[in-house]
């Protein structure tokens, strides 16, 4: 297995249950792992108990920070049809539930769209900046290929653009294509968009909904970040996902805590 | 209690536990009731075991269709603290669970965003047209006063734009101001933007998060509807919705299956 695969690898325990071993080196700073990291694993529990292949929604709320090893995850199903299935999951770490989601399965395919919105205008990889200096002690930014829109990144150099967007080039680093688990990653991996209207700082996630969209091929992805309003210690944030052919292939919507 | 507020009513039963009685009169077409009227209910069993007055996210997968009658709801506290609250939801009719979701708590107020962006432009209540003809069987129409942007209902008249985007003025028609729980609501109400694309029929919801983001003003709200892309038998929609003061109050993405 890849980095990835292995890094969000859920296997059955003795007894029944599931576990998976959280690694170090999927974080957002010290020991607190990527949001979009642990909703991958989560999805791995959930396709491990449906008839479906693949999480089409995943629906999570933070309880409190998930750190690296040994976790157990807890699969409820419920109603399971030719289309869809629904199951809950609860992500246990030695302290207690850290992650509680609803997760959505289906066979996604890669038919053509009768709507599609655009793609945003994007700078070509080549012409795109690595967040190399910055975020040296990010676990996450050296799992993830990045590359910024230059237009989005003048918080990188203290002249944030007061517009709440953030664009990016993405691929794992391992060198493995993206499929609807790394999707789910992709989909919580850019820096906070806040950073963009001068709020540096972490904004912790409350709740997280993502929805899969599609195969994805083979290449990097597009993530653009948008957010709608800061106020009273909360924001949103927006994720659109496409792939090397322009597709939707992800959406995300959270809720996050202000940095103060 | 007026209109709204009684058929949202959650009381502690005989033994613990939560019920609620589901109106007629609130549907989407038959016996089928609305999904945000569904979230309302569920949020406010929520905030009954809470120590936090608002739902600021409610997300929900729809199990399967809920009808009228008396509904149990259970209440699965997570981690309170002194900003949020997490818990779970079941909402379980006299065939089983139809809907279960997360909900987070906490206190909204009204403080003046430090970033927002703005309301788009719509005409005028009093240049917007009533749902009047098209769809008199559905109740939800009958609960919510509704007032669409004549450039969005193409498709009332055969003629569907192409572009998925609905738009409407939004008040309760028992004369109610909105509140946070009326705002899960209105983040549900409208046609589905699947019709401005030609898709006529019912989009039954999968999966469905909203954000609630400010107490809102006094008056008509206005929400509008679009949608990013459709493929595969599926559509995702994106509800926000503004205050009569132009602020935005509350925001949904769902994804909902396609009418074949």
């Amino acid at each position: 297995m890849t980095g990835f695969a292995a890094a969000t690898a859920v296997r059955r325990a003795e007894g029944g249950g599931l576990t998976a071993d959280l690694e170090p080196g999927w974080d957002v700073g010290g020991t607190v792992l990527n949001g979009g990291y642990l909703l991958a694993v989560v999805a791995r529990a959930a396709v491990l108990d449906s008839p479906h292949p693949h999480p089409v929604v995943v629906s999570a709320s933070y309880l409190r920070a998930t750190g690296p090893g040994t976790v157990s995850l807890h699969v409820t199903p419920g109603p399971a049809g030719r289309t869809l299935a629904h199951s809950a999951v609860a992500l246990t770490a030695a302290d207690g539930p850290t992650l509680t989601a609803q997760v959505t399965t289906a066979a996604l395919d890669d038919a053509p769209p009768v709507y599609s919105r655009p793609m945003p205008e994007m700078p070509a990889v080549a012409d795109c900046v690595a967040p190399t200096s910055g975020s040296p002690d990010v676990g996450i930014r050296h799992q993830v290929d990045t590359r910024l829109d230059p237009a989005t990144i003048g918080w990188a150099v203290g002249r944030p653009s007061g517009e709440p967007v953030i664009r990016a080039w993405v691929r794992l680093a391992d060198g493995s294509e993206p499929d609807p688990f790394s999707l789910l990653l992709f989909a919580d991996v850019l820096p906070p968009t806040s950073w963009s209207i001068g709020l540096m700082g972490w904004a912790p996630t409350v709740q997280l909904q993502v929805l899969v969209r599609a195969l994805p091929a083979p290449g990097w992805c597009l993530v653009e970040a948008t957010a709608s309003e800061a106020a009273g210690g909360w924001i949103d944030e927006e994720c659109r996902v496409w792939d090397s052919t322009g597709r939707l292939v992800a959406q995300s919507r959270q809720l996050a805590r202000l940095p103060r």
